[in-house]
């Protein structure tokens, strides 16, 4: 099945709707209103009601949606039953600190080892995943027909890193490196956590508001 | 001056500019038209010329836009001139990293300094920063008036800490606790970095390009 075009900003709301459908079943609530839950998110109900239109029909008029169906549906969606397998590249704090903190597993996602460069790390472990030499980072992509590599080498190296993982075979490149990288093959995803970005945005809210306190 | 209602969208995608910005700068040039500058970034050039009319006039019809001046405009916009204060709670991991490779003077930002509540680490430096003790740190807030506070401590105490720091009168909190804090004080700003979120965007992408291929 293709999917028809769907904005970004859709895209991007699919993971908040699992995390409050999270909070709303573990606060043992069964079923929500797209009215209510528009209140919860900062949303109009309109606008949640055609978020999922662009994936069919979930929930029945004046009875809400039901809460564990709504999540399955939006996992399936996300891809989450696909149980994507997932390596690091460099081990430096932002990659140690996703190995031990970031639960893969509860998302549905396969993490597998984590590769570095400086052999003293090699043959270690990170919360039980084992540390493997670069050296022999495109055989195992290949062998292991890994989907996903998260990058977080320093900034230097980002772009030529990208390109050795494409050409091994990777499908999905998780950015942590706050460079733009390119991908000489348009079907490899790239995800970019942009930190910068971010905090720009809260600076513009707080400049927003000075701005409205100055008046 | 108060803002009309602007869109978080636009507002998500002022950094964006500045990145591409300081990219057209350093590749020496000087002018760019909002249909090249569109296409370079995914955008159609009437959303780009939509965008910049939420805060004004920038450009000149058949002339396109001066890359200095029009990033000057967006950095003013993002509040980049005002040199909030920035301190950073919990020196774990993701801290650390922030700390080590985080550019904030280079984004107009002014880091001061990291508090902890293990001792064994108070009163070391981080890059050059002091680690602080966690007990002198809401007079620390009160006394040099700080703006903004890098929330990066434990799951558990993410909504404890993040109380105190609204009753010690921050005014803004950039969240890594992947925990969605409430805060009381609703002027108070919250920006979150969410890894979850942007893994299972990556996640969605990776689906709807497997779904086509399975055709």
């Amino acid at each position: 099945m293709k999917r028809d075009y769907i904005s970004k900003n859709v895209i991007r709301r699919l993971p908040r709707y699992v995390r409050k459908l999270d909070d709303l079943a573990k606060a043992g609530i069964e079923r929500i209103s797209s009215g209510e839950m528009g209140k919860q998110m900062g949303l109009t109900p309109s606008q949640i009601r055609q978020d999922f239109s662009c994936f069919g029909e979930f929930g029945q008029q004046g009875y809400g949606y039901n809460v564990k169906a709504l999540r399955e549906e939006i996992c399936n969606i996300l891809g989450i039953n696909k149980r994507y397998s997932v390596i690091l590249i460099g081990v430096g704090k932002i990659g140690q600190s996703l190995i031990e903190n970031f639960d893969f597993a509860r998302f549905g996602y396969d993490f597998k080892c984590a590769f570095e460069i400086r052999k003293e790390l090699v043959g270690q472990e990170i919360a039980g995943y084992p540390i493997l030499d670069r050296d022999i980072q495109d055989a195992y992509i290949k062998e292991n027909n890994i989907d996903i590599a998260i990058l977080s080498v320093g900034k230097e190296a980002a772009q030529r890193v990208a390109n050795t993982l494409v050409d091994s075979g990777i499908k999905g490149i998780w950015n942590f490196t706050d460079v733009d990288i390119e991908v000489s093959d348009p079907s490899v995803i790239v995800e970019n956590i942009h930190f910068s970005d971010s905090l720009l945005v809260l600076g513009y809210f707080m400049n927003s508001r000075d701005m409205e306190n100055e008046e």
